[in-house]
Formats: structure tokens, sequence, C-alpha cells
């Protein structure tokens, strides 16, 4: 009846369905990054976090409001969130991509992007329902997906094709227990960002088929060329479509886990209900400071004038690097987010290593940190995702003449 | 195929059982509150947050901190939250309770106490599993084991006894599905501090018929005379006892969204890997003020010196008020948290009116704020709960003359 390798004698059972699921990707990287902390002259391509301080008067406000009004700055709050935010959000997704919502019933605050899709998954999946995602893609959909009991189907793309899904690809696994398809755009770990005709297939399919589709867009605004595509201003898709949005990459404040997410008006109710035995609220201080970044013109500044120059910049920079220190991978100009995700093949043959060997070697030998490719799906393996958030540009080009330097060796 | 109620026209089907959940408790108060906020000289008896602003040494900290670090003020944490403050925390666990956890590996920061009930029901719980409470109780236990697939039974407890639980009345509803036992003490809504008595017998059982407790001591430092027993300080609990703890309520700060979780240590692990998907870390600004909150005496004295005498004189203040306005009404005078659960019966009675309907004539006809203690649970009924932290000495005296003018025109 006992669990051996997770129940100490005494104990009473745990679940089945948490033991089941893995949270070793997320922990390892956690070992790389400390392992890399305590090195000295460690050049990180690893984590993913924002690496510029929040807008400054962004922290002002804050700072004034909490000595002003320290009770109201950690107050409860209510659990969609305060309605003043979810108004100027309303106005933003307006402006941006042309879309109403309804504050009052058509928006949630979240705790980050992270409970956005919790409980987005967790308002719609029964069990045994399948969740259709791409792979690669990003770490933290198949596991909420099992504690729900669904099951993870997958669409692989390729760096040859810009790492853009196929509609025929999709077709092939859809099923009559399809129940949601969870696009990320721009995407972590490849960069891309869907076309217009994918998405236009995506919503026919998902009529089609009458399953829902997940959007998670927390890295909108991180795109350095067209802008994704904006899947509710699509026909059809506004009753079927839940879209997740954070504050984290777009105003660098990651620490306050506060994002919101955009549904149908029942969506919307029954995500409310199970937040608030989930996490009753969201941040107070968090929606303060959000209420400034968004009221005043601080987002549009911020992101022209600080977020986007200052990534672009890394971006081309990390991209010609790679071109000139590392010619045998392969990659894809990232229109989006934060990331270079590079097919080191080539490399790893010669070496007679797979990814997560190449990492750990590196980081062991050279001092840079990189994340191997298999932690975001089978289609992963033999690539390597490198950030050009966390170092500025001849730190950059110093870590991939290091890691130039150490394939030379084999080749 | 569709749920007509809930699902529009050309809206895929949402998941059952958060549908089956109800809100409806949570929101109706959140009603009454909206209600009475629009009305003028409202004395409110409802909503249990803190009153008090939080330690001025903790705010002027977090300023400073904010203005000197604004990234590091607001950058990733990790799921298990900032290890300086499970230090922190395991000392002051130590130093009140005289228990040793590990800050390592039996601590785990989460995003109050409602994520940390969430989180161990999630790590404990199967579809089919029982769980047991008492009624009546908080309104956030029932609905999250329906949420897991789980089945909640209950043990009454009445104003007659002190609303203290007996061992005799457990006994009758374990199961061999039982799988856990909440326990709150300090209880909302009655105020009981459990005996010693009681939790040696609740110990013995759960070792008996293997079932997890589930500690719930969100008020333990709210408390007015003796402390609430410790269950992990009884011998055979600490395997089987997994207790979640909040700021809220002991540092005035619940719109951080911020609490503890001690349990052992392969609870923790499953609690964290789940938690990476719910939230994926706990607020960061929280915890920065929380470390100086617990690393320099200004919980003592924030406790001792200003919340425990201030609520302690409001609770004598209003207990004479009851006593003297309220002939009628039968209550316990509570030994910790925040409330009193007023057993008025035979002014219900007298009125021929239930709890509920008492709640919303007396907001109308005397803009007075008391919470049904139906929503409290069966037990609750011809009760209501008054909360004696939102309004000084002489409004609480103002508020209980008027529902004594209510009810004397009916008796």
């Amino acid at each position: 009846m006992r669990h051996g390798h997770i129940t100490s004698v005494g104990m009473p059972r745990l679940a089945s369905k948490p033991q089941a699921i893995t949270a070793s990707p997320i922990r390892r990287i956690a070992a790389l990054l400390d392992e890399a902390r305590r090195k000295s002259d460690i050049i990180s391509f690893g984590g993913g976090a924002p690496s510029l301080p929040p807008p400054q008067e962004v922290v002002d406000f804050l700072v004034d409001f909490l000595k002003n009004n320290p009770q109201k700055s950690v107050a409860y709050g209510s659990t969609r969130g305060m309605i003043e935010l979810r108004e100027l959000i309303a106005q933003d997704l307006k402006k941006y991509w042309g879309v109403d919502y309804d504050p009052k019933d058509e928006i949630i605050i979240v705790n980050g992007g992270t409970e956005g899709i919790y409980l987005a998954l967790s308002a719609i999946l029964e069990p045994g329902d399948e969740v259709i995602v791409l792979d690669p893609t990003y770490l933290g959909y198949h596991e909420p997906v099992k504690l729900l009991g669904g099951r993870v189907r997958t669409v692989p793309v390729t760096v040859e094709n810009g790492y853009q899904p196929r509609i025929e690809d999709v077709k092939k696994v859809i099923s009559p227990l399809t129940k949601a398809f969870i696009l990320l755009s721009p995407d972590n770990p490849t960069g891309r960002v869907v076309t217009e005709e994918f998405v236009r297939g995506l919503v026919d399919l998902a009529v089609e088929h009458d399953f829902w589709i997940v959007f998670d867009a927390v890295y909108k605004h991180i795109s350095y060329g067209r802008p994704t595509p904006w899947v509710d201003s699509f026909k059809g898709a506004r009753e079927r479509t839940i879209t997740i949005n954070s504050f984290s990459k777009e105003a660098s404040i990651p620490g306050f886990r506060l994002g919101y997410v955009t549904a149908p008006r029942e969506v919307v109710e029954v995500m409310e209900k199970i937040k608030q035995y989930v996490s009753l609220a969201p941040d107070t201080p968090g929606q303060i400071a959000m209420i400034k970044f968004l009221e005043s013109g601080i987002k549009d500044r911020y992101l022209q004038e600080v977020v986007i120059p200052t990534y672009r910049k890394r971006r081309d920079f990390m991209y010609k690097c790679i071109q000139e220190y590392l010619p045998e991978a392969k990659t894809s100009l990232p229109e989006g987010a934060f990331y270079f995700f590079v097919n080191i093949e080539e490399y790893l043959k010669a070496m007679g290593r797979d990814d997560e060997e190449f990492a750990n070697r590196l980081l062991y030998r050279k001092s840079v940190v990189v994340i191997p490719g298999r932690y975001f799906g089978e289609m992963g393996k033999n690539h390597i995702r490198m950030t050009f958030v966390s170092e500025p540009e001849e730190r950059i080009e110093e870590g991939i003449k290091r890691m130039s330097a150490y394939v030379s060796s084999y080749m």
C-alpha cells in the first residue's frame, strides 16, 4: 500500500499523480545555475529572467504609495483583482491588439502566467482529455496537464522550418479526446512567432473539432519584427480562446508574480471559483505598481526605449557570434522572446556526447551555462537553448568564443 | 454534450468538477460588503481581515530596499522560497513552539495559507478519499477537497461545548477512506483553541487509522490566553502532520499572499513539484519584508504591544456588549482568532427568519454587517459570525445596540 521510494515508514500515503509528474528539468537547470554561481567568471546563457531593472517611475510610485498608505498597500484584494487595473488592461489590449474585453467579466488577474495556465487548464480539463502542444515547447505545460489527469500529444517543429508548426501536423494528432491546443507565441525556447496563416488554420480546426485554444502570450511585447498574431481577433476564435498574459516580461517584475487572463465570461467565472481555493487573490502591491505602469505611458516608453532596443541589440549580436564562431550550428533568428534554440548535432556527433552531457561539460570546462534542449521535449535533443538577456555584448562574444574553443578541440 | 447553464453556444465544454464546487458564500459575503460600502455609517462585524497597519519598521525597511535594489526586489525567487527566510522561520518555530524543522527540506514558502491548504491537499488526496473537518468551519476546506475529487465528512461542534470537538464524534466518521483531518486552531469562525487532550486523541486516531493531520495554524499567534497546542510536538504526529502558517494575520500583510508550510520532507518535495506548475514561486518583496519582520525582534514587539492588546480589548468589550444588549444570544468567549460565533436562535424564532435573512435585513435596516453562520456549515445555521477587528470600541457598542434595537422589536 505504500510507495516505498517516496513515503517514509509511518507516513500515510501521498497522492499518486503529483508523484508521477517530473520536476527534474527545472531542478536540473536550477542546479546548473547554483553550481554556476559558485564558480568565478561564469557566463550565463541559461536562465530566462528579464535582466533589466523595472521602470524607475514605477518603483518610485510604489515606494511613495507604500510610505503614504502602508495598510492599503498590503490589504486583501478581490479574487479577480482590482477593477481599476482590469480597466487599464482592457484599454491596453484594445490599443495594442484591437480587441475589446469587458474588464468586469472577461479579465481575471492571476499570480503570474504560471497560475494563469494552471487555472485555465483546471477550468477545462477532464481526466482523459488530450492537450496538444508543440515539441519543443515551454517546460510548464506537460506536467499540469498530467496533474489534472490529461494526456499530452505533441506536434514536432524543426529548425529547418524556422520552428514553425504546420497545420497538417496538427491534424495528425487531433482525436475525439482533443480538448485544447496550447500555443505560445513568441515562443520559449525557439523565439518563433507563429504566422497568421497558422493561426487561421488552427482556429478553423478548433471550431471543427470543438476544442479550446490556450494562447500563451506572456512574451507578446517582446518581439523584434512583426508582432504575434492575436488569436482572439480571428473569426470564430473568441468563444474558444483563453489568453494568458504576464507582467513579468513586459515590466521586468517577475518577483511580484502578476499576470492576467482573458477568456469568455463563463471561463473567467470558473477560474475565479478555482482561484478562491488556490490562492485567494493576486498580490496587492504588484497591482498598485502595474496600475502606474499602464496608466501613464510608462509602458510604451519602457518597451520602446529600454527593453526592445537592449534585447534586439543583444539578439543580433548573439546571432552574428553563433554564425561566426559555431559555423556547424543551425539556428533560426528569434522574432520574439529571449532565446536562441540551437541545433548542435554536428558538434555532438564529433564529441560523442548528448546535449545534457554537453551542457554539464561546458559549464565544468569553460564556465558557460546553456540549457540542454531535451528539457523542452523529444525534438529538443541535440539542441541547446541560449538566452541573450543575461549578458552584455562583450560577454556574449566571450561566452561563444569559449564554446567554440571547447567544440573545436573535437572537430 | 454541453452544460447549458455555463457554456455559451459554440464554446467547448468546461471541466465538471469546478462547476460543481460553490463560490457562493464568499461571493455573497463580498456582495454584502460591497453593498455596505455604498451605504453611509456602516458598522462592519463582517470581513476578517487584520485592521491594523503592518509594523512601520517593516514598511520602512521594504521602502528602502525597493529604492536601493529595485531589480533584486522584484526578481524571480526559487519555488521553495528564500533560504534566509526559511532559516528565520525555523528559528521562530523553535522559539515559540519548541519544534525543530530543517529549513532546507521541511519548510516551503507558499502564496498565502490558501495555497498552503491547496498544495497540501493536492499532495495527499486521491479521488474518493475522505477528509474530516469540523462543522462549522472555515469556508475554504470543502471546495478544494471536492475539486481534488475527495469527499468531506463533518464532526459537529456546538456553543454548549464551547465549540470544542470530541474525540468520540471524530471516531464516528472515520472510515477506511479517511485520508486526512483538517484542524484549525485557533478557529474561524468560533475562536476556539482546541485542548491538549483532543490533539492527543486525534494523533492517536491518525496513527491507528493511518491518516494525515492538516493543522491549519494561520491564527497561531492571535490568542488571548493559552496558546494552541502544536500538533507536531505530540508523539507520533510529526510524520503525519502538515502545518499551514500565514504571515497575513501575524504581520497584517494579507495583500502579499505569503505563508509557509512545514511537513515531512517527502511532502515538501511533492508540494514543491506541484507549486512549480501552480504559481512557480512566492512573492519576492513580501519575503524581503518578512525577513525583516522575523530577524529583528519586530515580530515580538508588534504582537505583544500592538496586535494582541488591541484585539483583546475589543474582544472583551464585544463580549460584554453581546451579554448586555443581546441577552438571548449564546456564544463562547474566543480564546483566539478574530471572531465571535453567536447562536441567535431565540431571536430568529421570534422573528421567523433564518440567519441569512437576518444578516441581509440587519444590513438594510440598521447598516450593520454580520456573516450568516450557515456559510460555515450545516451546524452554523441560526448563528452569525461577528468579527471584532474592524471597529473600535465605541463603534462595537453602537453596532450591537443597533442589533439590539432591531431584534427587540420582535421580542
